[in-house]
Order: structure tokens, then sequence, then C-alpha cells
């Protein structure tokens, strides 16, 4: 049991860390962001951004280094959501 | 520290469990799911389910609650994208 935990922990934490990869990708060809929540990502950003503080505080090297590459990706797509409103 | 960490943990986890209530009013509102990856919700709700049985091995009540409910507001996304992209 112990190492099936531990696969689904990695399974988790890669799940989250790409998830938001095919959003920003289709964000920046699309350039539509339209249909994307403004809120949701300012929310969400928050919330990973205080994973990686908690995961330093941990010392946890795949907690941070998950949510910091997830950090990424849904600033990419917050910063596009901004960028491409003001535009319409 | 330690509370101080402790409260950056809390607000983490609830950030993230409420980050797609936003965007799931805005979908329900405006039908319209364009812009919104299906992949990204898919790997979305896999990550997410991952953490609540993660969550239920290590036995942490609030690890569950908190991915329970970011996986209800995710399921429900992925379920208007799938449904609304088939009628266009």
């Amino acid at each position: 049991m112990n190492i099936l935990a531990e696969i689904i922990g990695y399974v988790a934490g890669l799940c989250v860390a790409v998830c938001f990869l095919p959003q920003t990708l289709q964000t920046i060809k699309s350039k539509n962001v339209q249909d994307l929540s403004l809120v949701s990502y300012i929310i969400y950003c928050t919330g990973v951004a205080c994973w990686v503080l908690y995961g330093l505080y941990l010392r946890s090297v795949q907690m941070v280094l998950f949510n910091l590459i997830s950090l990424f990706f849904a600033s990419a797509i917050l910063i596009m959501i901004i960028k491409y409103k003001r535009k319409k």
C-alpha cells in the first residue's frame, strides 16, 4: 500500500503541475480569453503560491517543484486574461 | 513561524478548493466553453482525485475535504465543456 500511495501522490502532483499546459497553449494560439474567469485564476495563483511557501517551510522539494510549475502556467494564463481582455 | 506556516497552508488549501467556483458560475451563466481546454480539466480532475485518495491514505481530513470541493467544481466545468462543446 505504501508504494501505491506514493505513486498516487506523484501522479497527483504531476497532474496538478502540468494541467494548465494545454490551457496555456490553447490561449497562446487563440488569444481568446472571454470564457476564462479572471477571479478563478487569481485565486488559483494565490493558492498555489501559498503551497510553494508551505512546501518551503516543510522542506519538500517535490511540493515546491510541482507547485512552481503549476504557478508558472497559471500565471501565464492570468497575464493573458488581463492582456487580451483589455484589448477587446 | 509554526502558526504562520499553518495559516499559509490553510489559505493555500482554501484557495485551491474554491478557485473554480467563479469559473463554474461564469460557465453556467454564459454556456460558452470555447476558450476552455478540455484536456486541462481532465488532467486537473485526475490530479485532484488522486489528492483525495492520497489524503485518505494519510488520514488528512483537510486534504480530503479541500480537494473534494475542488474536484466538485472542476468536474462541473468538465461536464459543461463536454456538454456545450458537443452542441456547437
